[in-house]
C-alpha cells in the first residue's frame, strides 16, 4: 500500500527555520507574527524586502483559495482572462493616473526606450482592451473579465510579509456596463459575490464603505479581518449600524447618525476592495459600446480587488497564535496528518500498515479530504515531537496511531487542534468527526 | 433546463475581428498563420509588440495545458512553487550571466535606487532560495521545484504571436541532486516526462540534442513542433537517427555517422528546453548541501522549460489551416458544440428543448467533457452560418440539431471538424463515437 511520496512530509520542501537565524536580505524586520510564523515553517522564503518566494505549501494553500475564487467569480459571470504585466505608460497618461502615481509605480524602459508600468491594476489595460475591440453591441454587456495574477508596487516600507508586498497576487475583475444602473446592479452582484466568497473562506470579515483613493470612481466598499497589525482604522457605529473607513469619517463621530458614544474603532486589514468607476477610465480611452439607437456610449465601469496572497496571511494572523500557525479549513495546505509510531518501538510493530490503510481510506470516505491528508512518515522522530509540529504548523486533525489502534477494535487518537479535543475512536466515528467538524 | 450561461456562446467574450481591420498597437506585422487566426478568432488580443491579452478561450486552453504539465511533473515528484518576478540583479552578477545578457533582459530599478532584473528564467533565483536555507541534508534530495509563471525578454524583433513574445508563460523546473550520478538519473526522468507532456498534448514533437545557449551546461535537449516558419534548424540523420539542433553541427553532415546524404533539415519550433547543470549556479550561489560524512558540498542542478504560451500556439501552427483554426483534442477551449435551430424556423417548433437536454446528457455520459461542451445560442443565425463558424474555431465536433433530430429515433447530425465526417447518428451511437474518437 503505497502513498504517493507527495503526500509524505519527508518528501515536502518545508525548510524550517528559526528566523532570526536565517541570514537573508531583508527581512531582519519580521513586523507580524503571520510573517514570522510562516517564514519559521516553511509557507514562504523571503527574497529580497517585500517579495517572497511561496514554497509548496504555500501554493496548495493559495491554490485552495484561487479555486474558491474562481468558482464565486465563475457564478457571476466571470470570464477569466490575463493581461499582460507590462503596460504602455501611454494609457496611464491617457487615463489621467501617471502624475498622481508617484514612486511606488515600478517603470521601466525597454530597449526601443519606450516606457511601460509594471502594472499594480489593469484598469487602463481593460479598458484599452475593450477600447480595441470596439464598439461592441449593447448586447454583448454585462461583461465581467477577470484575471489572477501577480501585481507590482514599489512600497516605501514593505512590511507584514506578504500582507504589504512589493508583488503580490491579486485577483481583479473589471466590469462593463452599458448604463449608471446595470452598473450599480453589477457593483450589488460582485459585492454580493465578495461576501460569499470571505463567508467560504470562513474568517471573520466586516465589509464597509471605503475610500476610493487613486483609483476614483463614486462608490466604493472595503472588506477587512480585524486585526491589531491593521494598517487601517475602521468606524463601526453601534447606534446606526453604520461603518466605514475612518478617513471618510471627519470625526470619530458617526457621520451618519452623529452619536459619538456609540461608535467602536478597530484596527484592520484590507482583504478587498470594490470600486464603481463610472466612465473615468472608459472615457477618456475610449472603452464604448453601440446603443440600441446605434450610438457609440461610453461604457459604466466597475473594479473589484481581492488580495490573494494577502488574504493568505491576514487569515494566519488573525488565526494564530505567537507561538502556533492556525488556518481555516478551507485554506490549510492539509486538513489532516497522520502520525504513525516511531521506528523500532513496539507499537510500530503491532501496527503495521494501519496508518497507509487509514490515509487511503480516509480520502475514500471523505472525497472532499482527497489530497488534504498527509502522512509524516520521519519515523526517526517521536509521536509527541511530530504532534507538536503539526500543532505548529497548524493542521486540523492529528490522528496519531498508536497502541490502541491494536486492539480488537482499533482506536485512534483524534487530536483536534482548532478546539483542543483530544479523543479516541473507532474508525467509523472518526470519518464522522471529521466530516462533521470541518468547513470546507 | 437551463445551461449555466458561461458554457453559452453569445455570453462568452469573443471579439472576432478581420486582423487588418483592428487599428491596435503593433501587430500590423502579422508573421505567422496561427498569430492571425487566434487573434481573428478571440482567442487572443494584442496588447504591445510581443505582449497580449489572453481571453476566456485562450485561458480555457492555457488552463488545460496546466493541467497535463501539473500532472505529469507531480508524477516525478515535483512540488509547485513560485519564485518573485523581480530578481536582485546582483544574483545575475554572481552566477556570471549579467554580462552576458544584453538588451534582451528587462531591468529596472526600485525607488531606493536598487537593480532588479524581469526574470526571464529563474536559475539564480532557485539557487538562492536552496542556498538561503542550506545546507541541507543529503536525505532531503533529489528535490525539484517547479513553478507556472509569466517570464520577460526583451525581444529585439518580437514576432508570430505568442509564439516569439516579450512576456509569455512558462513552466520551469528546477532540480537538485547529490552528485552527478542522480543529476543525471534526474535529468532522464524529467526529459521522459517531457515525453509524456508532449505524446498526452497530442502534437507531433521531435526530442533531440540541444544547444545550451546563455543558460549553459553540459547536456542538454530541445522539444520542438515541426513547423515551415520554425526559427530554429534540426539536423535528423535517417542513417543513424542522430538528430540534433544544426547549431551543433558543423556542416549538413551526419556528425554521429558522417554520411551526408542521409540526412534531413527540418525547420522547427522549439517548445521545451532541458538542461543538465552541473554546479554553474549552485557553486557561485553557494547551494549546498550536507554530505553524509558531514561536509557542504555543491549540489547538481538541472533545469527545464516548457513555453507554454508558445505550446499553444505553436500547436495552432502545425494543425490549422490558412482559414480554420484546429487545436489538438487535449486543448480545444471547448470540444463539443451543439447547433440548435434558427429562431423562428419550423425546425425550432419540432426540436424544442432537445439542444438543452442533449448537453446536459452528454456530459452526464461523458464525464471528461464536463465544462467542454458549448451551445451556440446565436439563435438569430442560421445553423450553416454557425457551423462554418465553429468549423473555423476548430472544435472537434459540431453536433448539428435539425429535422430529424425529432424523428421517433431522434438523430443528430454529428460533424467531425477533424476528420471531415459527417453522419447522422442515434443518442448512443453519438456518445459511443465521441468516446471512441476523442484524445484526451
Amino acid at each position: 500500500m503505497a502513498i504517493n511520496s507527495r503526500h509524505c512530509l519527508s518528501k515536502i520542501f518545508q525548510p524550517i527555520t528559526a528566523v532570526s537565524k536565517t541570514a537573508n536580505i531583508g527581512h531582519k524586520d519580521v513586523t507580524s507574527k503571520s510573517q514570522r510564523l510562516m517564514l519559521e515553517l516553511g509557507i514562504i522564503q523571503q527574497a529580497n524586502p517585500g517579495s517572497f518566494h511561496f514554497l509548496p505549501l504555500g501554493i496548495k494553500s493559495l491554490n485552495k483559495l484561487k479555486k474558491i475564487v474562481d468558482d464565486e467569480m465563475c457564478k457571476v459571470g466571470g470570464q477569466r482572462v490575463m493581461f499582460p504585466s507590462l503596460i504602455n505608460t501611454k494609457l496611464w497618461e491617457n487615463s489621467g493616473r501617471l502624475e498622481n502615481a508617484g514612486p511606488e509605480l515600478f517603470q521601466l524602459k525597454d530597449r526601443h526606450d519606450h516606457s511601460y508600468v509594471l502594472s499594480p491594476t489593469h484598469e487602463e489595460a481593460a479598458s484599452e482592451l475593450i477600447s480595441s475591440v470596439s464598439p461592441l453591441s449593447y448586447k454583448q454587456f454585462p461583461l465581467r473579465l477577470y484575471q489572477i495574477t501577480s501585481k507590482f508596487r514599489d512600497e516605501m516600507k514593505p512590511r507584514f510579509g506578504l500582507m504589504r508586498g512589493r508583488e503580490f497576487l491579486m485577483k481583479d475583475m473589471y466590469t462593463f456596463d452599458i448604463d449608471a444602473q446595470s452598473a450599480k446592479r453589477t457593483y450589488e452582484e460582485i459585492c454580493e459575490s465578495y461576501n460569499k466568497i470571505f463567508e467560504r473562506i470562513g474568517v471573520g470579515f466586516v465589509k464597509v464603505l471605503g475610500t476610493s483613493g487613486n483609483i476614483g470612481g463614486s462608490l466604493s466598499h472595503e472588506f477587512h479581518f480585524k486585526a491589531d497589525i491593521g494598517e487601517d482604522k475602521v468606524l463601526f457605529c453601534n447606534g446606526c449600524n453604520y461603518s466605514a473607513n475612518l478617513e471618510l469619517c471627519k470625526s470619530h463621530t458617526c457621520p451618519k447618525c452623529g452619536v459619538e458614544k456609540s461608535v467602536d474603532i478597530s484596527n484592520c486589514i484590507e482583504v478587498g476592495h470594490t470600486f464603481l468607476l463610472g466612465d473615468k477610465y472608459s472615457k477618456p480611452l475610449k472603452a464604448r459600446f453601440l446603443s440600441k439607437s446605434g450610438k457609440p456610449e461610453d461604457l459604466q465601469m466597475g473594479c473589484y480587488g481581492l488580495g490573494l496572497s494577502r488574504i493568505l496571511a491576514a487569515s494566519v494572523e488573525v488565526l494564530s497564535s505567537e507561538q502556533e500557525m492556525r488556518w481555516p479549513d478551507t485554506l490549510a495546505p492539509y486538513n489532516v496528518i497522520i502520525v504513525p509510531p516511531k521506528a523500532g518501538s513496539k507499537e510500530e510493530k503491532s501496527t503495521k500498515d494501519v496508518a497507509e490503510k487509514l490515509y487511503t481510506k480516509i480520502e475514500d470516505h471523505i472525497p472532499e479530504l482527497k489530497d488534504n491528508v498527509l502522512l509524516d512518515d520521519r519515523l526517526f522522530l517521536t509521536i509527541g515531537r511530530r504532534h507538536l509540529d503539526a500543532r505548529r504548523v497548524g493542521y486540523r486533525y492529528a490522528i496519531v496511531i498508536n497502541q490502541r489502534a491494536s486492539e480488537n477494535v482499533p482506536l485512534f487518537e483524534l487530536n483536534d487542534i482548532k478546539t483542543n479535543v483530544q479523543v479516541y475512536l473507532d474508525e467509523n466515528q472518526l470519518y464522522q468527526y471529521i466530516k462533521e467538524n470541518t468547513l470546507l
